[in-house]
């Protein structure tokens, strides 16, 4: 697929469509039982970076940011304005564009 | 802030805001020390949701994000493909817009 063919959603809509299909869950299940199936996602990313395939990969990356997006959506977050007010104007450490942070701080 | 003075940023321009800064130290460091700091991030999130401020929240759930995305750079995947495959024609469990999983399931 060519780069202009590939989908193109905004986070906000992602967050929107997550909040529309999930919230009224997710709520209910409250922060810490919905962290704890981020924490499984994680597990699961965990272990298709270890030895899965790429499509395994791509659909453990989907998973991890949609549970990622709920928990979001139950506190109130807005991850679109969350990013760029900590990455719009370069890295927070050195406020480059291009991270020229000491490679072993935190970069 | 209003809804449409919002910042919209999509999650593709965010992925290469996201792989100008800082690719070239991730991929030096490789997958596992990424996802080291991956989970660092988790849990600087996990104690902002239990007792941080809601500035606080937005600020590591944006570096939780940035840690994801840098992995995906690494392992070359595309979030917005993955996501839109994921969930973009309705829950993968049900189907539905609005998730209609029974509530013991992963929703």
């Amino acid at each position: 697929m060519s780069d202009d063919q590939l989908p193109n959603i905004s986070l906000r809509d992602f967050q929107e469509l997550i909040r529309e299909m999930y919230f009224e869950k997710d709520e209910a299940r409250g922060v810490d039982g919905t962290f704890m199936w981020l924490m499984e996602e994680v597990g699961e990313l965990a272990s298709a970076l270890r030895d899965g395939t790429h499509e395994q990969r791509v659909e453990e990356f989907a998973d991890v940011l949609a549970w990622l997006t709920t928990i979001a959506n139950v506190v109130d977050v807005d991850l679109s304005l969350a990013i760029t007010q900590k990455y719009g104007s370069g890295c927070p450490g050195c406020g480059q564009l291009v991270c020229c942070c000491p490679d072993e701080g935190k970069p």
